[in-house]
Formats: C-alpha cells, sequence, structure tokens
C-alpha cells in the first residue's frame, strides 16, 4: 500500500511535497496505484496522472470516517535534553497508535525549546508508514502550570518515579477500570492522559500539585526507564489494550 | 545509586573501565558510596579507595542472587538497515528487561554484519542505566537456519506481518496460557522466544519452516510495525506481565 498525504475534500490534492517525492524521489509512473488520506480518516485509492509538473489521482474509490483508537491516548511528556530521544519516542509512539502528544516544560526539563514543525512532519512520515489515517496532533512546548489548567483530571495519570509515594500498578489498570474511569464522566472526550517527567523526574512540588488535583500516580514498574522509554513503554501498554 | 560494572566473587574488581570513568569522567572523591554489580544478580555495596591509579571497594555489604525475571525474554530479530535502530531496539528492550537477543540473518535481510562487541557494551550501559543487576546476553548473528536447529519450538512464537496467515492476537497469550505453554515442558528452560523479521519480513519460505516446526505465529495488532518498534513492542508486553 503506497500511502501519501493530502486533502480528500472538497477534492483531491496531493500535498506539494508529496507530489516531488513521487516524481522525484520514488520516481513512480503514471497510472501507478496509490492511496491519499488527510490524516483525519478518510482515504482514497486512485491511479497517478501527471498534468505537467502537477500529479494528481484519477480517484477508485474514497472511504470516509475510517475507524480510530478508542479510547485515544495522550502523552504530555518533558523534553529530553537528547534531541534524538524525543523524535524516537515520537516515531514509536505514532506506529503504536498515539492519538495526541504534549510536550510540557517543568521545573526540571533542562530542554527549554524543541522544533515543533520537525516533529509533525516526522508525525506525518511514521503515520504513513504504520498506514495509520488519523494523524496524532502534536501541540507545542507548555509550561506545567499551563498545561495543567485544560486537563481533564479524572482521566488523567502521571508516571513518576518516587518510591515513597502511593502509586497504582499499570497492570492494574485493565480495560474495565479503565473504561469505568472514562465512563464517569461522560461529557468529557474519550482520551487518556498520561504525564512523563523529565530525566530528573517531577519536582515535588509538581508531584504535590498533581495529587491535589487527584490526578493518580502510576509506577511503570520496578526497573528505571528513561523518559523516553517511560513514554513508549505507555504508548505500548495502550495499543497492547486496543486491538 | 550508582551503579558499576565489575566482578563480585572471588573477589571485587571494579571494571577497569568504569575505573577510568569513575576518576577521570564523574571525578569522584574517596569514600564515596557505590555499587558494583557482576551482572550475573550479585550487588555489592561499599565506598571508594583510591590506591594510587587503582580504584577498590571497601565493601559494607553483599546480596547474592539477586531475583531475575520469569519468563525470561529473548528476542531473535534480524538487524535493520540503519544500525541506529538497532541500537535503540537493544537499548529499550534491556531498559524493559529483555533477559537475551539474538541477531538473525534471514532471506531479506538486507545488513549482513554488525558490531557485536559494541552492542554487548550499549548492553552493560543500559543495564546500569535502569538498575538491572542481571545483565541480558547478546548473541552474535546467526543464519536463519542455523537458529533454527536449537530452538525450544514450544515456547518459541513469530511475529510476521503475512495478514493471509492464521496469528494468534499477542493479547491471548496471557499469563495463564503462557505458563502453560512453558509448564508443558518442564525439562526446558523457563524462557519464551520471540522472532522479528527484517524490513521486508521472513520470506514465505521461512514462514513456512516455522509453521512445520510449529511454532505459533503472532499478530502485533493492526499498524504495520517497522521491525525495532516490533522488538520494542514485544518487550513491552513482556515487562507489562512481569511486574
Amino acid at each position: 500500500m503506497k500511502l501519501f498525504f493530502g486533502q480528500i475534500f472538497p477534492e483531491i490534492l496531493i500535498d506539494s511535497d508529496e507530489q516531488q517525492h513521487i516524481t522525484k524521489v520514488l520516481r513512480m509512473r503514471e497510472g501507478e496505484e496509490i492511496f491519499v488520506t488527510d490524516g483525519h480518516g478518510n482515504l482514497a485509492k486512485g491511479t497517478l496522472i501527471f498534468e505537467g509538473k502537477k500529479v494528481t489521482l484519477n480517484v477508485s474509490e474514497i472511504k470516509e470516517n475510517l475507524p480510530n483508537f478508542s479510547p485515544k491516548l495522550h502523552i504530555a511528556i518533558a523534553p529530553t535534553k537528547n534531541i534524538d530521544r524525543i523524535e524516537f519516542f515520537v516515531e514509536k509512539a505514532v506506529e503504536m497508535g498515539i492519538s495526541e502528544i504534549s510536550f510540557i516544560l517543568t521545573e526540571k526539563t533542562e530542554r527549554k525549546n524543541i522544533s515543533i514543525e520537525k516533529l509533525r512532519k516526522q508525525v506525518i512520515s511514521a503515520s504513513k508508514q504504520s498506514h495509520r489515517f488519523h494523524f496524532p496532533k502534536v501541540n507545542d512546548l507548555t509550561k506545567f502550570s499551563d498545561f495543567m489548567k485544560n486537563l481533564d483530571f479524572e482521566n488523567t495519570f502521571v508516571a513518576h518515579c518516587n518510591e515513597n509515594l502511593e502509586r497504582i500498578n499499570l497492570n492494574t489498570l485493565r480495560e474495565p477500570q479503565r473504561d469505568n474511569a472514562i465512563n464517569q464522566q461522560p461529557t468529557t472526550s474519550n482520551t487518556i492522559t498520561f504525564l512523563i517527567g523529565p530525566e530528573g523526574d517531577f519536582s515535588d512540588k509538581e508531584i504535590q500539585l498533581l495529587a491535589e488535583r487527584g490526578i493518580k500516580a502510576v509506577s511503570l514498574g520496578n526497573q528505571r526507564l528513561r523518559t523516553e522509554t517511560a513514554g513508549i513503554f505507555v504508548a505500548a501498554w495502550n495499543y497492547d489494550k486496543m486491538f
């Protein structure tokens, strides 16, 4: 399945970078079959038409509103010092079906800026690679205190490393409990959020603030996981429940 | 916990690279507390002593035969074209508690050689980072046909992408079934093995050979996962069951 990014409605337009990729890199030929998704659950199938430098689609089929993961997974993570580690987290989390990624600036976060545009491109690429028709959303880097303002506390969990505080074993958060948690607030969206701290973890003050808001802490096991490993692990854990 | 690699029995010897690291990179001082593990489940605690260029330990406590993961996870994976992706897989799998890694040369494996020594160093580093006292074993690159000769078929699973063949959902392979599978052969070691193919997947011939030996195929869900993502996902899946 050769999948490309573009617009489906009101009319099909293959993204201009993708047009270049089709002709210059992949050197595809007129008449070859491709698929185009808008990343919002819509998919078109057709064959390539070359009109001068423009690449268009001779559509044979359109599928609308393809199913998405439910509940959706949202991970809010502190960027790691080493940018490669964030990029790897993003790629793996997208492949494993994450729906939303936020970057949070906590007290001990050493990296103060990231290129969101580069990460968004990476999300499109990993989505295509893994045949996703709903592309995950990537939010700008936000201060922890600001991020806390818009949280659905009922369906949010924090993974911190403080062994002296009470933490739920992630395994006890199986489907029934999770579904219950989500169903308690029928007005909220069907999303489960995990907060993951930086290399130095959340500060005591931040952990206290999270506890005051009723956000439950989860343990990711006895091993000490790096920030991006914790993120990938939560994505895998959620994906494991989804299929 | 400052953890270093070394020998515990018959006497404690801090690894020579680690001695250098302690004095030259970390610039630690005499009297500071460190831990030393041999990667075989033994751990010593003590304070640093500097004798000329030699770094030794004033031992205060030794713990023997610390608990290990059970069952153990063994992943046999085809090396990816891009070496960074293998290295990332190794690091994440070690953090998540894998016990053995094999590299297999299948029909469609593009990369024909890897630096096992470099990966073994990485395993030590990731083991220390994640506070593991049992270091995973890394086996040399082996031809698929040779690897098949020494397999415990009962406790081996293959993750391939052929949707037309029968595959078990990984989720149905929960603890009871898994324990049953392992208990069927009480003489075999307590290890579960997963085979993961290269970018182009296992060949039809290889898949047939695996089926003839009774090795069950598992599906890792509906997304298309890259080779190293499949490996990390299996490691996370196993780790999730362990704690």
